[in-house]
């Protein structure tokens, strides 16, 4: 069982944010998020995409937002359990939660928050007959570890920026990509386009459009895929592969959360904006994910409940300690590694 | 009369994000502030050391954060009236606001967003009787335009940055600067003492210690200044000086906000955290100025407490119109100026 003092469900950046501030405060945190990385709705849809209302950025990309965040949080040294969703919570005697994920991994924390955005990213599926088979022996939603994919035999279906992108990244890893969609036009970066067009011009990457893949063969796990041209002659070929990657978007689903016995509003959780706890006491909701008067989904929101939520849970986890915040400036920054930020100090010298 | 959509008392990091918020919402902005500069706390009392808890910078000064801001907000061209403390207020009949400041200068608006911080920054002054008297004719207590000094004789009295800092810059641009302080000992960056020390000793600064200014004399404009030494033998002598600049530290007083009718709890005024709004409707108070429960006297605080205000600005000056609000991601920003920040668009191309 893992245990933490705060544990935080989803690493979107708000939840991100909640290390830092928590770590102030010298609590512990954990996150969960169904994707297999931390940054949420930046990393996964829109990173190479610059954001203009962060403040004190005149602009900045998405995945570099979460990268920053990333390195602010690193010396609070969060746990993460990635690529995994949380599926149930149940309280102990003692007060404290047990979140449990679909993969049946335990995590207890006297304080729970949930940072969900817009709800755990569900990949969409094609419509196959035997695709649950082959899950995890050869059929992927997401990309975890590159390096499993090294010198296999990879078919990846999709006409996205994702599609494209794990193309061009894994025709250096894998023996053999191939790039099956529905149309002959792909829609992305430019440069994603320029750079798939040239490798298979190299001859690094086979393209195959506009196609779908329509049948999954395999013993044990996946061996080969049926591939069928969209075309008058619905010409069909077999394409021997060890994997097949569907990416056809992530699309993101409160999913269990919505029956933990929150009031929920609008697929969202109500709170109070003293402190951003839900109707269950213990249970914070910060980011996207909450409501209130007001509310506006905005990540420099997040930020603040996050910050105010460490407040109220510092509180809960130490019930007759008094905190008096001071000012990073001032105080610095302990980490939980050993190190120590902190401003220069002034000096007093003699000038003669 | 200067007239504007959103009319700001203070110029501190979360008056400057206002004027972001506003013009994302194609509203202008005005700052009025009793400094001679735009940034508050941030550029009066720390412009060199760093904040840790802004988020997505693991590390920035708070100058350059001050900086950022000025950037960011730049293409929304507010208007700043500095170095002038907002006095009074009044309501006109069509609902709208007039502020005028201790100079007699007036802004309209039909919103008022008081982003005060601490109170207005004033100057502690040194106790000597003709002092009023000289003021704005060779007395000043904050440096506004330092090219006034050019080929002036200058007299800094003061132990801390502000002193040690002002005389660095003015060496390079009046004729003569003599620097006085009660103690041998001065209070500041390392950097900043050596360098003083420097110019000491290159004969490009005159330093007097342990000494204070006693006496100021002059007919219309100040013309000396009568100087003595801290010392058992107590002697005196007369500088010739064109200007006596004393920087003993600037502190922020609430001053005359506090009778505007606003409610006031610890120094504070009290608001709604659903737009952060006062008890006068068209008047709201964000940052540090302001107090609800569960208030943190943070920055990054005041980011999001001026972005929620803004909203509400919009309906009240808009009432009929409804706003939907976009990412700047997708919608990107268009400035006043005519610039438009977007990102850059997805192509969809053939790929062959
Ligand atoms: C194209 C686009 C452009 C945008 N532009 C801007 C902009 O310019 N400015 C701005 O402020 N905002 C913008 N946003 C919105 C911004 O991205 C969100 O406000 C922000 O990501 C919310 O952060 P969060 O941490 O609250 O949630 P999210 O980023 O949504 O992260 C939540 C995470 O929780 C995980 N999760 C949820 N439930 C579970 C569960 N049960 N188990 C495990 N994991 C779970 C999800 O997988 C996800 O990773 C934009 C959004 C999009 C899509
Ligand atoms: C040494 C130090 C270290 C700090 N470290 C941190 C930190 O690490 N993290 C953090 O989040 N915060 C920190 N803070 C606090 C932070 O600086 C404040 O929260 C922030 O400046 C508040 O911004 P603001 O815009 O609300 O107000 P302010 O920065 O106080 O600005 C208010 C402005 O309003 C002006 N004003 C007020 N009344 C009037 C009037 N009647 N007429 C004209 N002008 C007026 C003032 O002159 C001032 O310039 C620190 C503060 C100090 C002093």
């Amino acid at each position: 069982m893992i245990k933490t003092d705060i544990l935080i469900i989803g690493a979107g950046p708000t939840g991100l944010f909640a290390v830092f501030e928590a770590g102030l405060l010298k609590l512990k945190c954990h996150l969960i998020d169904a994707l297999p990385q931390a940054g949420g709705q930046c990393a996964e849809i829109y990173p190479k995409k610059p954001i203009y209302d962060i403040p004190g950025f005149p602009e900045v990309l998405a995945g570099d937002l979460v990268d920053n965040l990333m390195e602010q949080i690193k010396s609070f040294q969060p746990g993460f359990t990635l690529g995994e969703r949380a599926e149930t919570i149940e309280k102990l005697e003692d007060g404290s939660f047990v979140v449990t994920t679909n993969k049946g991994i335990k995590h207890n924390a006297p304080v729970v928050a949930i940072a969900g955005g817009l709800g755990s990213f569900e990949p969409r599926k094609p419509l196959l007959d035997n695709l649950a088979k082959f899950e995890d022996k050869g059929v992927a939603y997401m990309i975890k570890d590159p390096e499993v994919y090294r010198d296999k035999k990879v078919v990846i279906a999709g006409g996205g920026d994702s599609a494209l992108d794990w193309s061009i990244f894994l025709a250096d890893v894998a023996a053999q990509v191939t790039l099956v969609h529905r149309r002959n036009e792909f829609r992305g970066a430019l440069d994603s386009v320029e750079k798939v067009q040239e490798l298979k011009n190299q001859g690094k990457l086979n393209l195959i459009t506009p196609a779908e893949i329509i049948a999954l063969n395999g013993d044990e796990a996946l061996e080969s895929v049926l591939i069928r041209k969209i075309s008058d002659a619905k010409e069909e070929l077999v394409l021997e592969v060890d994997d097949f990657i569907p990416l056809f978007g992530l699309s993101p689903k409160l999913g269990p959360i919505g029956d933990w016995g929150l009031e929920i509003e609008k697929n969202a959780i109500k709170v109070d904006t003293f402190d951003y706890q839900t109707n269950i006491p213990g249970i914070y909701a910060i980011g996207d994910v909450n409501t209130y008067p007001g509310k506006l989904k905005l990540i420099l929101c997040g930020f603040h409940e996050a910050t105010l939520m460490c407040q109220s849970a510092f509180q809960k986890i130490h019930p007759d300690k008094k905190y008096v915040m001071k000012y990073t400036t001032v105080g610095g920054v302990s980490g939980f590694d050993g190190t120590k930020k902190e401003a220069p100090k002034a000096v007093v010298k003699k000038i003669e």
